[in-house]
């Protein structure tokens, strides 16, 4: 575990390749890769001296023998992948192969301190390495998604509004004090939630789809070309502040009528209580009673599975909003598919035909030939499964 | 040039990237492809060897002796680019290194029959090839922008508003009966662009960014992560169908209040022609007394250099829309740089400063950190040489 954990750009490709495809031949990895027989040979060989690869069995013939195929050494070490929300943590030990071996989540608050914030987390992290009896050397990489942008390459928050005190706060010197071997990487909780469809959902084998997060916030992850995509400033998928009425309410943001100041999870609790004050809505005015006078997004969703119509409207409202901002994508990205999650996608499956709705009215014919629009399979699991593929990339840094 | 016109995928990574990045020694060839030396040598020999690849001088010293570079060699045939445009058609034809040899260009109309415009078209590039003495077996390649969605992998258009008759038309078996050699690529317009201001234009060198045509309509191409993004459908791009005001004026494609509608040429002379109308602005009536009653954008443009001041109003007005359809890409997309083309981005400085004014006004302030928007340098040969590049990606098929 003391040798440099560096491998030259073939030996990463070749990696990769074994861990997104399952196990291939290397026959299979030449074709994908283009590159000789030989070179193949070499390149595998030197992955299995170093053990970071393994045989799995033979693979289907192609005329001949069955060939050996390989896939990642799963015993090499572990990864962690830290999913940081602004109320959760959520954490994961994997090993090399990816298998999630231990999962951990709880209450936290992302106005804290970075220092204290990490510090706990890597003490979690520990407990997790510590039931599979593993040690923090033995821990090769941290993935991490957080609320905010965040410049990737040197692993720094940007401007974060919901975690001022996160502003260029050195997260990857910090984490590697306690896990001297780990390389990690920090990334946007959108872009990791769509790294985690992109590899282990629905996501699988699409190489161009958007993945939006509907919560306090809204916020988007794209994958482009099979890969993630930040943008210049990892500033990219931030679609919360597209403006979709020039003459609507400021958002926290300055400026009118921004998406998530009219559809996200605040907006759809204001109009609830609305609702219930009015007498529009019994059930809404009952449960806010009972919730100490407090409406919530969830409990306006509660009312809307139970067929309150009031209830039902306002779902409706928030998918037509949200569909019509990503008719304006769909034009632009023509994407294969549009995933829906974060807290707020629960709050009935009216929110999504009205999505569906509006993106099919204003969008182009050709654009949505092939586009579907689906609540993302993972769910709740999406952030640290990214999270666990963000660090599995990064186990290695490549030679240039 | 009866031999098969393959190559394998690593003679075509070393081909793009000497044609790409300029004369390349091995050893840089070696770092940015990551393949081992035995593994370029050999490849570097088998391009030599087919004359397909040629020295091109020594290179800076690495410490030793200074290294042979290799580029294209210019000499192994032609390349023809063609932008069909709705009323005009530009061509070029260019050796196997791009240097541009011949130009041409002429009216036409593209709601002509396709073989009548292709005949037509393949007539003009005989033409430029007997200038240079070159005869049809020696073109390699033709690359072919059109005004209208492609499906690229076939090369046929879909569902193309501006030429109904060219819907599924084989482009690339037309053109094979005249240039059996030539491998054909067939993309829209718009991308070709992108494509052009990529390679040799404002787009050199950058990752991301988004080529926005104004004139008739509204449309874009989009180089992502340094490759031309076409979306699932071929449709990315097609922003001129975003919807910017729900109560707006009703579009061609059926829709209320699409940009293109609000924004484009048409939609700047006919704000023109009221003005004249009017008795607002004395010089766009008497222009347009000159001219048979008709008013066009490049009229008002006309006037706003002139310092017409409701012609001014009518130039930001536009300029102040499309910045607002921008901001939502900026959001979205967070690109490097945004050049501004086709024929109406003539019409004056102040759509630019209208369109840089809305921008900023709208977009979160991280994705405009770094953001320059531009008029594009190529201007009108933005088509043209895209559509050279187009075709010496394409002269080559690849062995999977």
């Amino acid at each position: 575990m003391v040798r440099a954990r560096t491998l030259d750009p073939a030996e990463y490709r070749v990696l990769a390749a074994v861990r997104q495809a399952g196990p291939l031949s290397r026959s299979e990895l030449g074709a994908q890769l283009g590159y000789s027989r030989a070179a193949i040979r070499g390149v595998v060989n030197s992955l299995l001296a170093r053990e970071i690869i393994e045989e799995r069995g033979l693979g289907e013939s192609q005329g001949g023998r069955r060939p050996r195929t390989y896939g990642p050494n799963g015993s090499l070490g572990f990864v962690a992948g830290v999913d940081v929300g602004a109320t959760s943590l959520d954490l994961a030990l994997a090993d090399f192969d990816g298998t999630i071996l231990e999962r951990l989540d709880e209450p936290a608050d992302v106005r804290e301190e970075p220092e204290v914030m990490l510090g706990h987390v890597a003490d979690l992290i520990e407990q997790l390495l510590a039931r599979q009896n593993g040690r923090p050397e033995q821990l090769l990489a941290i993935g991490i998604g957080v609320p905010g942008p965040v410049k990737f390459d040197e692993g720094v928050l940007v401007a974060p509004p919901l975690m001022p005190a996160w502003e260029a706060f050195p997260i990857k010197a910090f984490m590697r004090q306690r896990f001297a071997a780990a390389n990690i990487a920090v990334d946007n909780d959108v872009n990791v939630m769509a790294i985690g469809e992109a590899w282990a959902g629905a996501g699988r084998g699409i190489d161009n789809f958007i993945f939006l997060k509907i919560g306090t916030g809204i916020g988007s992850g794209i994958i482009c070309q099979g890969n993630i995509y930040r943008g210049q400033d990892g500033a990219a998928g931030d679609v919360g502040h597209i403006c979709i009425d020039y003459n609507g309410p400021m958002c926290h943001c300055g400026n009118l009528g921004c998406l998530e100041i009219m559809a996200a999870g605040p907006a759809i609790a204001e109009r609830g209580r609305e609702a219930a004050l009015s007498g529009e809505s019994e059930f809404l005015a009952e449960a806010m009673a009972a919730n100490d006078g407090l409406m919530t997004a969830e409990t306006v969703g509660d009312a809307a599975k139970a067929g309150d119509r009031a209830a039902n409207e306002i779902v409706k409202t928030s998918g037509r909003m949200i569909g019509g901002m990503l008719a304006g994508l769909v034009n632009f990205f023509n994407p294969q598919l549009i995933l829906i999650g974060g807290g707020v996608s629960n709050i009935g499956i009216r929110l999504l035909s009205a999505i569906r709705q509006a993106v099919l009215r204003r969008s182009t014919a050709l654009s949505t030939r092939h586009l579907r629009i689906e609540f993302s399979p993972l769910g709740a699991d999406a952030g640290v499964t990214g999270a666990i593929w963000l660090a599995l990339e990064h186990a290695f840094a490549v030679e240039t």
